[in-house]
């Protein structure tokens, strides 16, 4: 389809924008300036070396309030045999901080001193007696700061390169700055394309997109020490984005154009950057991201830009007729990962600092990721601690989900020339949160409930992060059995004995000592549209052929339910239309009823209320919390058994529609 | 001497604080501001919960560029049997991100398809065709991102207490928010205080003292996401004081008063504290800053504050008579560790954030650590790892010596109740640096010489960090046979043979293989004051007794320089004034003679000159690096061997005053 798009492994796009970047002069940093040494410094890049102009302390000052003497005058005081000491030739009063008098060269601290008046008797005039009264002897240089102590006149106080921190400053001004040079800012153009854009906050019809890509690079170029100007949205129109494109590369060091970068009919953005510069590489072996675009604009030299030359001394443009150009895709998952692969090691290069790096371990993958073996494939997951494990659990996959990038702890690599990994196996993760907030993650996995995302809100000001992964009940319970959770949200009936959860345990996690803990009483029931318009009452009204309908998962314990009910009612699954299309939570599955992909599906009563659906209550249910028994008494989830009895809490999930708090706490099961 | 200084126990220091602040309705988030949703919303924290407002995608959007169909129409169609599909009833062009039509359920992307015109034959307007033909069927759903994929309108989008990064944004926008509701800034007054105080780029009398705390103070406030106000320099003078502490408490959260918080003669912070409020603690045993004051300011309801209120209507003001305030130490050590400890958690508090938490990694100490057994001492350490080893080096632990905040890869806290550290115990260290920073880190002990600075200038363009630490010679030759270091310089002479420290090697870490490594040629000379008015010629001159030498401590390879030609000269030791007077480097010897503390010291032409003195040129002598074979061989070490050879490290190192590059590099020993 496309004359261009064609993908190379990633290290090799890496190369040829560095290299293109060499040949034109860009791989530098890119200027320097001088601004003031005040708070607005602080996270700046250091452009050269500093060295200090004086040093600090800049005299030989005392470091305590007390009596400077001369060391040698003092020999021989004794606790036994005290020595007087004439205040004026032998001793003067001393602040912290005073400079000692030339001929003294040491302090003696006011309270190892008794002050005399002048007829030898103890006054309380202490700072200003006529002599004073020692009972030890000091060695010369005792409790003086001596010159250059902290700071040596020419020492170096920071290399060049480094981000200055608050300390910093200190040193630096302690050094005799007042100012600070620093590397200049590049600027970054972003440049939204897109006729279906439309700006963040406007009401939307159908096929509008948020245009919200723009905001996170620029705010990303911010984050990395750029300066970014977002430019308003451009239509598909390849002489408009031609046009936009060479104004801002006249006034910006780098311009990165979002989307159109795939080879699709409306995808203008390599032609536009063939036409206007050189097309270094289109398309790169990495996911998500693939479609990339690196390039080099040819500043125009026409009226306008030299008028704009002339008042951007500083910038780049003067030295080099070339500016950088990337073409970052339209998904926001690809567009933010573009930034971090491609522009931060520009950034970072223009500012003179070193490339941010993020930390890595090594943890357990708990799900099979099956991978393009050409690419270099980065997959966002979620880590926890579970026991003495590391875990890493995958996130959506999809390039146009920027909430897993936000659930997202880290980065897993599948790094080209493999076909994926296998569950269980090791794989590195570049970590986003710090060790010891992944130490205070509590990972529940399981059925999915509302009351999971306010008991994540309670928990955050408890200092722990509930993560929660939704794979059914009877999936929680495998992974339990696994090691790969803390705890489990499980509600499956046991269709002989109307009990719930216990059986399945004891199948699904024999030999491990659990506590389950009842967390709410809920409704199930059918989730119907807005004045449930196909007169769905029952069960039974699934097998009318106009009913569609949105089931749960295999081993959801909803899905459970339903069989269970089925069955007794001696209704086939094949009667059912949609019985076969899945979901994975209650949530999705309004979702399908809210957009008119199902007529209807089961679930809680919330979730209907969420999307602003009928609800058709069926049936009452318990929903426990099954925790091996391990991590019952383990600290970490001490906040969580808290507040199961937190009043706040209680009340606010008793708000939700079709839930009951009266069988919160209580305990179902407790193992020896 | 002081009716209040008491030191207390931090963790009790720390509670009094906060059950004030309960007390006074003051521990709680401040309060809450709507913001735009641009970039300027990065780094500010969550006020409340974000809860979707609209799903993404808000509809069914095609995934791909291609045909949106009905899957069951396309069942059948097989590579040997294909299927036409008519444009129109059973398909249509889409492009991504485009609406379903609302008969499609599937999309089968434009690369899987063949375009018909209307004879059936194949099409170049492949956009544009009047049927369709497909060699396989497609699932339902496939190639869709179903409306709620990302985000489903209700759902919980960040939690309250979140600190907004660059991919949250994007998701809040997503979720059809443009504004954002965050914490206000706490706001925080920085009073300094001290008569002998000037402003940063004074010209420097003896006796000034460079106010540069409240820079480092108000930038510390800044990062930890508060907004700081710099008063100028008040003078010691208790009323001043209170008037300025009395305005600065009118129109914010918190008051930094800094200085004075000791219990010396001009020591007002305790007692402008008792004077306008409460004085909850004065004093806390912690090192270094015990002489914190904590303590709650009274708001004057006078005229002028009521104005200052009226218009204030957001500050914290409104809702409580009480001014939180601290009395900061002066030392600028002192000074910053005070913001971490006691004002980091407040603000946490007020923005609802989790308080920071340093990285903490158990290191093994170099050097023994004496400490008071009632304090809470934390000592700033350098950091690096040697072979398996992570090192923990103490720097200075003077408080006043803020480059040990600079250098200090992190702070290991010797907590109350022990009386120290033996060297080679392990040791908690709370780390400024990443670990990828610090297993970067090529760690340098043993003699000092310049040329070490300017490597460190050089690689830290490479990737490395170096750190040196100033031992001298023979102690550089200990720490390596300890593996408590990469390298050591050293410039042992032996005065048997002449050559340089291969028998010392051989002494000191018998049985370790090592490579040595010329780095300069050098020249040792005596070190004196401008003009060099004691006329000091040569080593003899040292023996006058109006001549007072500054010696370097033992085990340097400057004092066995100096043993040796003493010993040639049969000059003693005993004959020299100062000779017992040890500095740890050549410029501390330099600082000695510049201040006038001394009136020579033997060194390098290089010290002389950085601190503008006179030098006596004597001997030339050769500075070698010491490896050990196993960090020879480490890729750690690779950019430092290249330096060898690089010619503007050599430039740079030649333009030293006595530096003779020409044996840079060569192989001196190199054991199998």
């Amino acid at each position: 389809m496309s004359v261009y798009l064609h993908d190379i492994p990633l290290p090799q796009a890496q190369t040829r924008l560095r290299e293109a970047l060499e040949e034109s002069n860009l791989w530098r940093v890119l200027g320097a300036l001088s601004i003031p040494l005040d708070e607005n410094a602080l996270g700046r890049v250091t452009a050269e070396p500093v060295w200090a102009k004086v040093s600090s302390p800049h005299y030989h000052a005392s470091a305590m309030d007390g009596f400077a003497v001369r060391a040698i005058f003092t020999n021989g005081a004794l606790p036994s045999k005290p020595l007087a000491l004439q205040i004026g030739p032998e001793a003067e009063y001393v602040d912290t901080g005073d400079p000692l008098p030339q001929w003294a060269n040491a302090v003696i601290p006011i309270e190892n001193v008794e002050s005399l008046d002048e007829h030898g008797n103890i006054t309380k005039d202490i700072r200003d007696p006529a002599s004073i009264r020692i009972r030890a002897a000091v060695a010369p240089w005792s409790h003086v700061r001596p010159l250059g102590e902290d700071i040596v006149a020419t020492q170096l106080v920071l290399p060049a390169g480094h981000i200055l921190r608050a300390v910093d400053l200190g040193a630096i001004a302690a050094a005799g700055h007042q100012e600070i040079k620093v590397a200049r800012k590049p600027k970054v153009a972003i440049l939204p394309t897109g006729t279906e854009l439309v700006p963040i906050g406007s009401k939307l019809k159908t096929g509008d997109i948020l245009e919200y890509n723009s905001l996170v690079l620029a705010a990303q170029v911010k984050a990395m020490g750029g300066e970014p100007t977002r430019y308003p949205i451009i239509k598909d129109d390849f002489e408009l984005i031609c046009e936009r494109v060479i104004e801002a590369a006249q006034n910006h060091d780098l311009v990165l154009l979002n989307a159109g970068s795939s080879a699709g009919a409306e995808d203008f953005s390599a032609k536009v950057v063939d036409k206007l510069g050189t097309l270094l590489v289109h398309g790169v072996a990495v996911r998500p991201g693939h479609p990339v675009i690196l390039g080099l604009i040819n500043r125009q030299s026409n009226r306008q830009s030299s008028i704009v030359n002339r008042k951007s001394e500083s910038l780049i443009l003067d030295t080099s007729p070339l500016t950088p150009i990337i073409g970052v895709p339209g998904y926001p998952v690809s567009a933010a990962l573009t930034i971090d692969i491609f522009v931060e090691p520009i950034l970072a290069k223009w500012l003179g600092r070193r490339p941010r790096e993020l930390p890595t371990e090594t943890a357990i993958l708990t799900r099979k990721l099956v991978s393009p073996a050409g690419d270099d494939d980065f997959v966002r997951v979620v880590v926890g601690k579970v026991g003495e494990k590391l875990l890493a659990a995958p996130l959506s996959r999809g390039a146009g989900v920027i909430s897993s990038l936000v659930q997202a702890d880290g980065l897993a690599l599948i790094p080209s020339g493999t076909q994926g990994v296998e569950a269980g196996e090791k794989i590195q993760v570049r970590l986003y949160r710090s060790k010891s907030e992944i130490e205070k993650t509590i990972l529940a996995i399981g059925s999915h409930d509302l009351t999971l995302d306010l008991m994540s809100q309670f928990l955050a000001t408890h200092d722990r992060r509930l993560v929660s992964a939704n794979v059914g009940s009877q999936g929680g319970l495998v992974a339990l059995k696994r090691g790969e959770a803390h705890l489990a949200g499980s509600h499956l009936l046991n269709p002989e004995t109307g009990v719930y959860n216990i059986s399945y345990i004891r199948q699904y996690m024999p030999n491990i000592p659990v506590k389950v803990v009842a967390l709410v009483g809920r409704e199930q029931g059918l989730i119907v549209q807005r004045g449930n318009p196909k007169g769905i009452t029952n069960l039974r009204s699934l097998t009318n052929h106009m009913v569609r309908f949105s089931n749960r998962q295999r081993g959801a314990g909803t899905r459970v339910l339903l069989d269970y009910h089925l069955k007794s009612m001696t209704i086939s699954p094949e009667s059912i239309e949609g019985y076969y299309q899945e979901e994975y939570t209650h949530l999705g599955v309004a979702a399908a009823v809210a957009s008119g992909r199902a007529d209807c599906g089961l679930g809680i009563a919330a979730a209907a209320q969420a999307l602003d659906l009928d609800f058709v209550p069926l049936f009452q249910e318990r929903y426990d919390l099954v925790i091996p028994k391990q991590f019952a008494e383990d600290g970490l989830l001490a906040p969580l058994f808290d507040l199961l009895t937190d009043s706040d809490f209680r009340r606010a999930v008793s708000k939700l529609t079709g839930y009951d708090v009266s069988v919160m706490g209580k305990m179902i099961l407790e193992d020896e």
